[in-house]
């Protein structure tokens, strides 16, 4: 299977997303599904909130983090399984039409305690936009796979 | 403005939301958007996976207990605006045709520090399944607004 095992990462490698566009529609859209507040929809409402202008939902600046990650150069083989999240901070919120970037460090990398075969990473992933502020940060731990066992 | 106020909830509160239906075609719509792994998309990998199936995002898990928060019986005036995160964990996956609901409980409350007229609301979310599995879980600071002075 293509991609990274838990034995082709070290602590302190660092990754290096792609950049991604945020439009107004795309943060409506999502706030109308997810999270319809109005400080997300409605420009008025927005200028009179604490953001003083309309601001992508949390969760959708989560899921386009969650996109640069899984787009990105840090691809491990069969995928990598969330399994907890901490410490998730939004300092800066999105605004229409940011570009958005993700930087991701490996924290700590063991074998898994309960399942043979696999491994848990734990990552720390700080978004930041066009201007170089953060707009997400967070640390989670990941389960991957074990390299396959070859004969030396 | 129509809503609750910091005053209004106190310590040990709850609040029930209604169901929420997620269909395969949500699930795999959202996971071609944000989460593109083969076991959010694909039956045949997805059995080979450590979910034997397929699964929901963790982000749309989130994102859907948002929105059952955004739209359940806990209605702060102006909105609720999250400052962070922890915590959040999947014990369980969202499959196909899953009914999730949330259960939300008021775990502190006390004026903002910094921003006069607003209070922070420590909550901690629980969402489950129809069987009562929970499928997420976190903890999080809001910031709401304090109720309007009135006169004695």
């Amino acid at each position: 299977m293509k991609g990274l095992y838990l034995e082709n990462v070290h602590v302190g490698q660092r990754f290096r997303s792609d950049a991604y566009g945020v439009t107004e529609a795309a943060m409506m859209e999502f706030a109308r599904q997810f999270d319809p507040q109005p400080f997300h929809l409605d420009h008025a409402a927005a200028e009179g909130s604490v953001f003083a202008g309309l601001a992508a939902s949390g969760w959708h600046t989560a899921a386009i983090a969650m996109r640069l990650l899984m787009t990105g150069p840090m691809q491990f083989a069969g995928g990598a399984v969330g399994l907890g999240v901490d410490e998730l901070r939004w300092p800066t919120a999105v605004r229409p039409n940011d570009t958005i970037r993700l930087e991701t460090e490996i924290m700590a990398t063991r074998a898994s305690r309960s399942k043979p075969g696999y491994g848990i990473v734990r990552i720390r992933n700080i978004a930041t936009n066009q201007d170089g502020e953060v707009v997400l940060s967070y640390e989670a731990n990941a389960m991957v796979r074990c390299g396959p066992i070859t004969s030396a």
